[in-house]
């Protein structure tokens, strides 16, 4: 069985460092709503979902019929593959596992375009020449799950415009677009009007951290796919207290400008103190940063109760690279504390500051090995 | 769009005897679980759900690794056909529209089994010779939804013999199971261990009234069928609320022996009075009663703040055909109020007891329009 982040449950943790949510945590409010939610459950959830669609509607600047929502972004993935039946499928890796199970389990056969190391795993313009008329679906994951790094609206343009011309179904996973600054510059929400070979997908899950209560949607302007995806899903797939969630999250604007302040601080943060203990960091526009270091570094963090993600099992990757999660100050503080202690790290405590003096053991451990 | 039972989101309703719910309501023990699981929403949940299936293991006394649970039993439903892609389905009908609408959706082709209204739409023996080599995938739903009718363990363990001859899957629908007297007299469970042919369907929506929190588990022996519908779906399909209420309401035995209790009594009280009231009963196991009256009784009983199930939109069912659950006396007694004065019975309150006295003004509106 595939291995995803945030599975604590076979593990004896004390902080996961695996699951990419809102470093706040769920708001007050959206808690209340689920379980306000929960208290309704002796009824069957509105199949149609209206008053949350209309939230999103207006949140998202979408007409309501474009919207389709799901139990979590991933169902959502499964109902659209299901629907249109692809042949042939083109995806970027490393990325997001759940396209190629979803695709697999369709029997479609894949095509990888591998992004390289050295262009720091980023799509490049190439890829236009690997969007043949044979294509029937592309997955592009921006900013992309797990390197974290972002496609220009250039590239993404020229990429819907191939679409367009091979009739092929473009599905622009955005579900961490939400943490970047100025996500303007790179959604592709905007074109959904105008292209039918356009499909965005999001969720509530990371920018509410709600991932235990399931909720995600999609949106398209294509209405015939729209209604070929509530046909390839059961009616009630979205549970009362997630679409009451949703709405009370839709709310939350303090709370999303108020993480995003933090997440920017904490960010830079993360990425001095892990630069400085000579990680190769990537590129990193959402709420997680991808890095390589030697291997084995998963079950040290793990030894110490910290549950960081192993990414060796991303199709397109090797053992040596990690994702971690940017959480609260204290929470990387302690991160880092741990980091320090698995590469031999000496802290001088006495100083009694922040300066730190080290003792270069095992200084060795943190290089890449490659 | 196909309309279920429970849709009280486009009517303006005061009850709702369309969603066939336990009457007594979601138990509190549950709702405090679910709304635990809620404050715990920030984490993924366990996509193994290992302490809800080893508490389904305790409860149904089926080893944990048989079992797999889904987002409602509609889940299942899909997951299942989605890993098995049959060819060709058997179905009897009328029956529970989702079988049907998952396996169209895999294009799957699909025979009917019409069940004879003069037999009161119950499975006969000739059942068996439909069953063919052809077929790759049976749905049977025990009782039966929406006409509660039961079909017996003899036959029933017939037409699995038939399905281990050709190869068959039968999936045996038991989402009522667990309403009806004797339920130890009909199941099929005790034969999961001895046939990788059978595929037992469970939900926790109907016998504990939380159909807003979406669970449902199936059972089967057959590992690499569990395996391939694990792939078939996405990973996280259980929420953290439905997995904690499930393992709360497995706890809740007094809940359920004084719900059946009700119902026993509930039952014959509906029963009796529809019966006086002249509509034509059909069997009735389950929690819910399925009848025959004019056509029309739907919406007037809308028009009187009432929802029952209009069962017209059933495969092999025409107008006239209705289901309502058994709720609580209070309840019931509405309905007949409500339905005595559809029929225009008037109701001589002069008495100051139960002692009704009719005008047979439009009896006929009882009849059903054959």
């Amino acid at each position: 069985m595939y291995q995803h982040g945030g599975d604590i449950y076979n593990h004896k943790i004390k902080l996961d460092f695996s699951s990419n949510v809102n470093l706040l945590g769920t708001p007050p409010g959206v808690i209340e709503a689920a379980c306000e939610g929960v208290t309704l459950s002796y009824r069957y959830p509105d199949t149609q979902c209206i008053k949350l669609r209309e939230a999103i509607s207006t949140a998202e600047q979408i007409p309501s019929e474009q919207i389709i929502c799901g139990n979590g972004a991933a169902d959502i993935i499964f109902s659209c593959v299901l629907s249109k039946k692809p042949q042939k499928a083109l995806i970027a890796i490393p990325t997001f596992h759940e396209y190629e199970q979803a695709l697999s389990m369709m029997d479609c056969e894949i095509s990888y375009y591998q992004t390289k190391e050295e262009t720091n795993f980023t799509l490049q313009e190439d890829f236009l020449e690997v969007i043949t008329e044979k294509v029937d679906i592309i997955f592009l994951c921006n900013p992309n799950n797990p390197t974290g790094n972002l496609i220009s609206r250039k590239l993404m343009e020229k990429i819907l415009f191939q679409c367009e011309k091979f009739d092929i179904l473009l599905v622009v996973d955005e579900c961490f677009m939400d943490f970047v600054q100025n996500p303007e510059d790179y959604t592709m929400k905007g074109l959904c009007n105008k292209s039918n070979h356009l499909f965005i997908l999001k969720a509530f899950t990371k920018l509410y951290a709600m991932p235990g209560l399931r909720l995600g949607y999609g949106i398209c302007n294509d209405k015939e796919l729209i209604h070929r995806m509530k046909q390839a899903s059961q009616p009630w797939n979205v549970s009362i207290p997630a679409q009451m969630a949703g709405i009370a999250a839709l709310k939350e604007k303090d709370y999303v400008k108020r993480s995003l302040e933090l997440l920017e601080v904490e960010r830079s943060y993360l990425i001095n103190e892990l630069t400085d203990l000579e990680f190769k960091i990537y590129e990193s526009m959402a709420n997680y940063i991808f890095f390589k270091a030697k291997k084995g570094l998963y079950e040290k963090c793990l030894e110490k109760g910290i549950l960081i993600r192993d990414c060796s099992n991303y199709q397109g990757l090797e053992e040596g690279y990690y994702r971690i999660v940017i959480k609260t100050q204290v929470e990387n503080k302690q991160l880092i504390e741990v980091l320090k202690e698995i590469i031999n790290v000496k802290i001088n405590y006495d100083t009694g500051n922040d300066v730190k003096c080290r003792e270069k053991s095992d200084r060795s451990w943190t290089l890449p090995n490659i």
